[in-house]
């Protein structure tokens, strides 16, 4: 069923979803609190957006034009609700289809901001999970790997666009490694850890497309405090 | 003049230091309390080892011998002194020479760790700088470079054996490909920042010979505490 809630604590804002398929996580509301936004930007694509809480929460931001791509039909109607619940389609558009088959149709060196939220897990084809579900859509990668986005990046991006990236800490190695081969240069890093003493288990990571190399490592943010409570970071990026 | 320091708060651990030279920097105290050590480690190589400040740290750590490798006469000499003052002449050896003359010469295959505080900035021939000033030869790649460490550490590692190097977060990218260019997984990573709120200043980082992909970031260490002391992590470093 699908059910219309708050988006985190913003004020005005909602996310339409479906209780049998995911819920808006945590890493929706970093990325967009994460990326670097100037007034020069005017276009942005978000590759997988689900229910479009990314480019929602964006639009507080910027009031540039947003594109977000969805392959799963049941999710890019969420994601069309979720939208129009907001009043927000003169600013984001949602298009239904698989990135790799259409970034081609979209203008090169065109967007100044790339942002996405993988799916975080390598998948084999020996991996013995069902491929047609949503949640291992959204979490294997299936349809979309980093290389992949890597070279829709490399394509899409203006000279020193940006891509934004949420991930898994473990993924950091072949994060780099993929960025780079795509004149993709690793510019700003943060690490979410769950609480003081443990190791991180959320990454956040910029590439400017053909920048200079040298990464500034943001300090970290700790998701809970002690007493289990959301850090005072978290609560500051759910206004 | 040469003079006989305590090493941080070592207990009967001291070191010779000139203060023309250079001091014992927090670098030191670092690396060799991240480094993973077990009970079947029995041999480490220190590059560009200094007046020896991480062989001797590791000896309260390791009953492995451990040989120093240190290119500049003079500080040579302080590694001897301050091997003696500790009276570890039978674990610690240092040699006087250009480790990419005399690698070669080393066993292949025969380290479990090689550690190494290295120069961390660039250089490029037309660097405005004095080749032959002990802190330009300490800080600047001009007669060791990533590159060289991780080829020659994958020459002198045993299969799994680690390297753990000290260096800047700005370099995180070039010693991340460095070391995949060298089948050198990079396993551990930990950032250390100044204070609260600041962006990271020093970086550790182990990688593994022929390891499997997958890293971790622990969790972050701060040097100073708000009031400027420094913070509980550091003081129990330096017991």
């Amino acid at each position: 069923m699908d059910v219309k809630n708050f988006l985190f604590g913003y004020e005005h804002l909602c996310i339409v979803q479906n209780k049998d398929m995911f819920n808006v996580a945590i890493d929706s509301l970093l990325l967009p609190n994460f990326i670097t936004i100037n007034k020069k930007i005017d276009k942005i694509l978000d590759i997988g957006c689900g229910n479009a809480p990314i480019p929602i929460i964006l639009s507080t931001k910027t009031s540039a034009s947003i594109i977000g791509v969805e392959i799963q039909k049941e999710v890019y109607e969420l994601a069309l609700q979720s939208v129009e619940a907001n009043n927000l389609g003169n600013q984001i558009e949602i298009i239904h289809a698989d990135i790799n088959e259409i970034y081609s149709n979209l203008e090169n060196n065109s967007f100044d901001i790339i942002t996405c939220n993988p799916p975080f897990f390598k998948y084999s084809k020996e991996s013995n999970i069902n491929k047609n579900d949503y949640k291992t859509i959204a979490r294997h990668e299936v349809t979309l790997n980093l290389e992949q986005i890597f070279k829709i990046s490399k394509k899409l991006l203006k000279n020193n666009g940006i891509i934004g990236l949420v991930h898994r800490p473990e993924r950091l190695i072949d994060i780099i490694e993929g960025m780079r081969q795509n004149n993709i240069e690793p510019k700003k890093i943060q690490f979410i850890y769950p609480r003081k003493g443990a190791i991180a288990n959320i990454l956040l990571i910029e590439g400017r497309k053909n920048g200079n190399s040298g990464v500034k490592i943001l300090d970290p943010i700790y998701l809970n405090e002690s007493n289990g409570e959301y850090s005072e970071q978290i609560k500051k990026m759910m206004k």
